[in-house]
């Protein structure tokens, strides 16, 4: 996994009046879910780390297996799974309450406890004088996934014991979560490089077109084993039902999915990776930004991809628009400069 | 002001495991004070918008003026003014000093307020139940100076109403500023491209090229007019001082200028731009990001290149490389991967 002989296009434009002060390169892949290039953007070949983007292929064995069934997960809790969540309040007691549901609690988590990713959320913890814990992370849903996953799967044995460790690559939940990613990249993951998440987990290298793959089978279901299909539809219908889980106040993926219902699936990984399932066409997208920067490349392109692919009403391109074309403003409120995806995407 | 034809080079590696999961193109110059080009990588004739790595240059009529003198002003004060600082309750307390020495109040500042860059400073005032004034804004500091220099330039009419607008381009104050900018940069700024910066006053697009020359001149006062070489030591003797004022707790200007003292005179800019003088070596550093990128692209680059021109100790060479190939940890502590220069600056 080296770096691109050929520099990735320029896909966004950060201006300053009129003038182009920033710029970020990527690479985008639109796929259908036999596997074929709808279009390709830059290289699409290269492996690349997908991040959280895959959080919903990571869940696909939480409901395949039945434990989502056997602990009652309701939507918000199998959102919470799929989810990179802003940390607030409802994202830590909707973590509680799925491994409460479970029989354990905090303390089996192994991700690792960070201040929240949404401001009001850390101003909200400070001025109550309390410090963060696994659940205010980001992936705390994830993993409660995953150690409903491992209670269901210790059967007879103890569960504590059996779940220590599910984090690394050999324990037989994160096999199983491993093998979906497999099955839905249709990709070998034994040659790929691996990295370590920053919740812990191990983090495959996968082409984008693998990965668009893969989301134009989450969103159809086609050219998945029937547990996986099935599977995959009740998050989606999850997500649709509970945006506001999967990431949060003011968030890109909260927002998107509750205006857009369940046309859209779409979910943002670190380092300025973003996947999105569009059902009615039939297609995934998965990208990624050269520089790793999330909130103002990766979002900006997954909008202009939105928009340029999904037919869409007046009044919903214009909500589009707002990302794809955004006023920067300054701290007293005044317009700066714009946002906006590059002409490599229009 | 268009985008380069040709990309710049890469000169951040982000590292997870062995592989390089994102990259960081950008332009460096390094320039001596006759404005010889001793070092270029990418594009330095490109005009970029420097943002705040110029404040120095824009202090400079405040102690031309005689403003830092008549109001006696300390070191810490003079490096307040070059700061772009984290928002500690001690940066704005010295920016509320600066203020009550001219005989006003945060109410003459223009800056418009924000919460403070530094975690810790936005716990602070959460946990106090507090909001952040525009003494909090991380160019307190600047606009501080920017208004002791009005109320000198007021004389014998009201300061207030004199200082009304001092952010925009025809005031008085700001012509003074623009002034040393054009002089330092020898850079003809009435046919440059023209932004609003952050704080609200107005951002020059110049070449790296000159912003170097500039930098070389700050350090060895060769090339600038008596008043403003003297200003420049006088600033960068307080900075060297009282390090700390010029950014705050963790930063990289205020880390490094506490270890090496006046041999390095660095500052940010948004939008990843870096300015540095070397006074020994009688050069200036400048150097932008392609995308913007400061935190883990910008300070990078300008500690590879630090360590590159200066001869440093072994220990401060290992201190510097503490930035130049830095762990990348996970939320559970765990070294997940490594921030690198790339080759093209070793």
């Amino acid at each position: 996994m080296t770096p691109n002989a050929t520099p990735n296009p320029v896909l966004v434009h950060a201006l300053r009046g009129t003038a182009v002060e920033s710029q970020h390169r990527g690479a985008v892949a639109v796929v259908d879910a036999d596997g074929a290039l709808h279009t390709a953007l830059g290289d699409v070949q290269r492996p690349i780390f997908p991040r959280s983007a895959v959080k919903v292929l990571q869940a696909l064995p939480l409901v395949e297996s039945g434990a989502a069934e056997r602990y009652g997960l309701t939507d918000e809790e199998l959102a919470l799974a799929c989810a990179s969540h802003g940390g607030e309040a409802r994202h830590a007691d909707t973590a509680a309450a799925m491994l409460a549901k479970a029989g354990v609690d905090v303390s089996a988590l192994e991700c690792g406890a960070h201040w929240p990713y949404f401001d009001g959320a850390i101003k909200a913890l400070a001025a109550a004088g309390q410090q963060p814990t696994a659940l205010n992370n980001n992936c705390s849903g994830k993993h409660a996934g995953f150690v409903c996953l491992g209670c269901l799967m210790a059967e007879a044995q103890d569960r504590r014991a059996f779940l220590t460790g599910y984090v690394k690559p050999g324990h037989p939940v994160m096999r199983e979560v491993t093998a979906a990613l497999q099955a839905t990249t249709s990709y070998e993951l034994s040659r790929a490089s691996v990295g370590v998440d920053g919740c812990s987990i191990p983090t495959f290298a996968v082409p984008l077109q693998n990965l668009g793959l893969a989301f134009a089978r989450v969103g159809t279901g086609v050219g998945l084993r029937p547990g996986h299909a099935r599977a995959a539809l009740r998050l989606r219908q999850a997500v649709a039902n509970a945006p506001y889980m999967v990431a949060g106040a003011g968030r890109f993926d909260s927002r998107v999915m509750q205006r857009l219902g369940q046309r859209v699936f779409c979910k943002v990984g670190a380092e300025g990776v973003y996947c999105a399932a569009l059902p009615e066409l039939g297609l995934g997208v998965a990208l990624k930004m050269d520089d790793g920067n999330n909130a103002r490349a990766a979002e900006v392109v997954m909008a202009a991809m939105i928009e340029r692919l999904l037919p869409l009403s007046d009044a919903d391109a214009v909500f589009m628009r707002g990302f794809s074309d955004a006023a920067l403003v300054n701290w007293n409120g005044i317009e700066v400069g714009r946002l906006q995806a590059g002409p490599a995407l229009r």
